[in-house]
């Protein structure tokens, strides 16, 4: 079967132009040929914030993307993006997380705490505003006050003008484009429906970043507005959400190297970067964490094995670190593999000799790589330090804590627009329910162990690194029995204690004399330290990236598409394998048969029993994709993504969904730093399977109607 | 490039014919039509007792395949083949290990120590002598030792008819089958060229049973004989050997999808054996010996992090563990995906209908299957003691080598041909040689921890199960106390005490007092019940493999080949690439790109600067691969290989070298208890890359002068 799908890509791989690079914003959709390229859809059809469009139907649904699939409101989005949601709704005695969920009407949907949606409606470009503000300004630290002070001013203007719009302010291009977004904001959202961990979470942390990939990694959710059809609260007074619109759902799927596009909120890219910034994480900052995070992981891993509660507590912990550890892992290889820096060198002198060979350029931009090579041999001198400050409070779940009480003591009494991002009025919500959550996965040996490493490293720092702390705790060899009484007597491991005291002033909250208040009342002058410095180096960079930036489009001759920034981007391509390394090629489809192939009936390659009784029985219905004989599961294509990309609708060239998007390759990690036409290719499952399950696998008859398939 | 390799397999496959099954022993080259299948040489070409042809330049070196190359005797092998005589090569001040070796004259060549050479020359028939002598006896036991006597007779007498010569007799069908191969036996080797351990063993164990493969396992040997032209022990007045035939290099190497054949000396497969074989290796001896050698290399690389000397000690004991450990996870994984155990039920159902539909049939075989049943189940019964008893001895040096010491002593005052074959004169030195290595690798630690578990075990077996050794030793809670005494006082650590005491009787080991001399006497009855029980238990099995190829070769209207057996043997096929997972595919070419993709600087993917210098610098001389535009490294095809293949050449129609085996992909290993079409693909290094590697890397003239390749 696979013999065939070679043929296929191989004999057409060379006739098809090559996928671009891009994560295109609305508002650079002109830049493209949407016809040539491959699209049966208008720039006005996708994009249209005065009529009803595609993008009507994407939304960011937490840091995730997801999308309208029924006139009623129903989200179609990933397993691992609906994950919160699963676990709320599971219990000893429901076990849904495991045996999957499916709300046999809507009475039954399950309200997701803490899931909003965004729709986006439009933008604008703020930039002469908000540059205007900062103007003149020589100090790097103040600028970036006054900048974020700018930003908030008129996103509280523009929410008074729009009631019940959420406004966020984006940098397109740091220190050089900002735009507004105005986003439509759905406050209840309800799980509807869910696989079972065998097929949405199938092959787990192992498979993770890795194709070839056989994930059901899909999940049904559904939004609810007042019944005067306005954003409300959750309320069982509430009606289903009615989208402008809503995809269509193609159920023929997708043939290899077939035109597609993703639309989606894409988080963060790192592109219009300088050399200095991959040499820093690929010799400084990467493997610094890599060695940190893989030691947490293997001792977490070593509490789990005594105890199935130890390693329920402990997993999501592990999971999210084991996620950044193998993303980077990835990402270092890739850099080694493209020789990325040395790359970027090169490109560099280049640049650096166009702008020699003009008198005006030269006197306006001839310093400046050495002022970013000046910047990070700056950021480098102290990178020891401020990573050791960064990862002391997020190794112990007790200072994090702390700290944020703390914190919140000081900033709560500031006026709203004065105070730090995570304190205003509109974020505070989400601050606590994060303290919950830090707390809920709190295991007092591991918190006890990493605390401890982390703040012994604290002594090892040179003297002129040392942080202030270090004059009031006591010295490296008291350190053990300093922490152990800490934690004997700490209140924070309790969440009620917490939020009871959230908001206390700070003179009530040292009045606790609890140990680690007082630990984050010693550290809070290295935090802040830590803050100033990095407004100043902000400030700083900012304003070199926005020259690099106008330099390098010169010495170009066109303008860029800026890094992604968790804005509506489209990205399009082809579907499509690849060689991962010599003498290796992978397709561009999996199958159920390699699910049953990976099925060694151990987590996490334990498949269900239906998904098996299926195989055998050849039940595939009409899901088949009849290049591969087989039901396709998961789909490979060279489009240009990153995380918040996850839950993505994958459309093909009228706009209809032929697949969701949830990962990318091993190789594609690399994506952040630099498109790679040998290696950026994302992963999503295919509708087929999708339907499949619903159909075959779980009875959904209704969804399926809902969506208007059957 | 890799394109273009896909194309070319991807669009012949379907035209060429799928290669057979088959490990051809000689005598079996007549039942394949040469011609036909691909060969450009007749069978006399091939194989000819009465004049000179092909296999005479192939021989058995240790455990390995060889070729002579030269007309001096030069002889090509693999470096892991030749890696005990680089080890003792190599010192402190020259460590040809990692730098590899090279000499430049005859004189520099280094004695291989324990290194034999055997050239088949020819074979006869002598099953009717054999099973005459225990026809009629019902006793298995008895018969067992009277067919090991029998066979030592025979050869003894052949061995003294052709003085010089070596003489086994192979069992080919267990019970029906025997062959007398008589081989010429050089015992003058020597070490010529090997590289560095960055090339010959890059990857490493990671890469073991691993395709894609960037390893140059090869390395280069001489044999020498007397002034006289006859086989001498080690002397430097001795002469390089001059073989009736070595092989031709063709520089030109192979394309995809091209004919091949290898001769050799594949070990041993178990392919005429029936369901219950298959489902006691996949459902208690091969999980048993992964949890246990899975566990001894957890330990042992534990203890190797604190110490570099440590770490060198067990590196040889990991590596024989981890190669075994790796390889049954691949035939476990493929007895599962294959569902072996249940294809093989069918046919034996298909066999039982076959023998009931004739009635004298039904007599004779009716029931058979049912007694091989019986038989695994009387295995089954006590395989947790017997496997402990094994493992019992193999967990320890020191308890190996007293149980070495005390059976000498018993089996040296017999006559010769009646003791154990390794006590037998002729064996006598490779014996004293194994002891040498077992205790080379001693390492404390290790050795009482292993042995601690296995005694613990052995209390924990039931009670009807309990060895008579328990009867003796002290109560379980006092085992930790003994063993750790037992180690303090043995002296059998020091490898001049041991060979001191090789050969003493009886009453001198145990007036020693040694503890480990009284363990292994206190063991003997133990193991000599074991032995007789295994003696019967073999009886009884031969006598029902016979049965069962008689029946089964009737059912299947065709003879069969008989399992590997370290027996000169012939196997032809493909240059061929194969899919291991679903959505994935393996070209069959690796290329020195690879390596420069996978060299990290750090062991095992650490290749030499000359090679990536030779690599950045293009200077690649005439040893690419059009193809693919790059020099290969290894190649991929589809010829039925199993350990002792190691060293085998590749060649093609006419015989020429184009090719170095050494290993097999991780799905193949499933190739010893059935060949399979899908996964069944062996490893061997490309002739270009030996070629470039000693022309552009290591200079190595006057060897390419010495092949004729320049």
């Amino acid at each position: 079967m696979l013999r065939k799908s070679i043929i296929g890509i191989v004999c057409l791989l060379s006739t098809l132009a090559i996928a671009e690079e891009g994560m295109y914003p609305m508002s650079d959709l002109n830049r493209v040929d949407l016809k040539q390229i491959g699209f049966q859809l208008t720039a006005n059809q996708i994009f249209n914030p005065d009529s009803i469009s595609i993008t009507d139907a994407i939304i960011n649904i937490g840091g995730c993307t997801g999308s309208f699939i029924s006139p009623q409101g129903l989200i179609l989005t990933n397993h691992h993006c609906a994950f919160g949601a699963i676990q709320q709704a599971s219990s000893t005695e429901h076990d849904y997380l495991t045996n999957g969920f499916h709300a046999k009407s809507k009475t039954e949907e399950f309200p997701a705490k803490g899931y909003t949606v965004r729709i986006t409606e439009s933008y604008r470009d703020v930039s002469s505003q908000i540059l205007e503000a900062v103007s003149g300004d020589r100090d790097f630290a103040a600028r970036t006050k006054i900048k974020d002070k700018k930003i908030k001013e008129i996103i509280a203007q523009a929410e008074k003008e729009n009631p019940g719009m959420r406004v966020e302010i984006s940098e397109m291009f740091p220190g050089r484009t900002y735009m507004l977004f105005m986003y439509t904001y759905l406050k209840d959202v309800r799980l509807v429906y869910a696989p079972p961990i065998g097929i949405g979470n199938f092959g787990g942390e192992e498979d993770n970043w890795v194709w070839p990939r056989h994930t059901g990694d899909f999940s049904i959710m559904r939004a609810y507005v007042g019944p005067d059809g306005k954003a409300a609260d959750y309320n069982t007074a509430n009606v289903p959400y009615a989208p402008r619109v809503f995809l269509k759902i193609d159920k023929q799927g997708v043939q290899e190297n077939e035109f597609a596009f993703i639309l989606g909120y894409p988080g963060r890219t790192y592109r219009h970067t300088t050399s200095h910034y991959l040499d820093y994480e690929e010799s400084v900052r990467m493997p610094w964490i890599v060695d940190w995070y893989g030691y947490q992981i293997e001792q977490m891993e070593t509490m789990s094995k005594t105890d199935r509660g130890v390693a329920i507590k402990l997993s999501d912990r592990i999971k999210g670190l084991a996620n950044t550890y193998k993303n980077y892992q990835g990402k270092l290889q890739g850099l080694r593999r493209l020789d990325l820096v040395e790359a970027r060198r090169q490109e560099e002198a280049k640049l650096q000799a166009f702008i020699k060979s003009d008198s005006a350029r030269q006197a306006q931009y001839g310093n400046l790589l050495n002022e970013f090579a000046a910047y990070y041999q700056d950021l480098h001198k102290t990178s020891e330090r401020d990573m050791l400050l960064d990862a002391l409070q997020r190794s112990s779940a007790l200072l994090q804590t702390a700290g944020t009480l703390y914190q919140a003591s000081i900033e709560l009494p500031k006026p709203d627009l004065e105070r730090e991002s995570a304190y205003m009025t509109r974020n505070l919500d989400r601050t606590k329910q994060q303290l919950q959550l830090i707390l809920e996965d709190y295991y007092q040996p591991a918190d006890r162990l990493f605390l401890g490493i982390m703040m012994g490293k604290l002594y090892d720092l040179p003297a002129s690194l040392q942080p202030h702390v270090l004059r009031i705790l006591p010295g490296k060899d008291k350190l053990p029995d300093f922490l152990d009484k800490a934690f004997k007597k700490s209140n924070l491991h309790d969440p009620k204690w917490v939020m009871a005291h959230f908001g206390s002033s700070t003179a009530e909250l040292l009045k606790t004399r609890d140990p680690f208040i007082l630990l984050a009342r010693d550290l809070d002058q290295d935090y802040q330290m830590l803050r100033e410095l990095r407004r100043a180096r902000s400030g700083r960079l900012e304003q070199l990236l926005a020259q690099y930036v106008d330099v390098k489009q010169a010495y170009k001759g066109e303008s860029f598409i800026p890094d992604a920034n968790s804005t509506l981007r489209l990205t399009y391509g082809h579907i499509r394998g690849y060689s991962p390394r010599d003498a290796l090629y992978s397709a561009p489809f999996t199958t159920v048969r390699g699910i049953i192939e990976k099925h060694t009936g151990k987590d996490p390659y334990q498949t269900t029993d239906a998904l098996r009784a299926a195989y055998a029985a050849e039940n595939f219905g009409e899901y088949i994709n009849p290049a591969l004989g087989q039901v396709p599961v998961d789909i490979l294509y060279d489009m240009d993504t990153t995380g918040g990309n996850s839950g993505s609708p994958v459309l093909n060239a009228k706009g209809d969904l032929i697949g969701l998007n949830f990962d990318r390759a091993f190789e594609a990690t690399i994506n952040d730093y630099a498109w790679s036409t040998l290696y950026s290719r994302s992963i999503g499952v295919d509708v087929r399977f999708i339907l499949w399950v619903l159909d075959k696998l779980s009875g959904a008859e209704d969804l399926l109607h809902e969506m208007g398939v059957k």
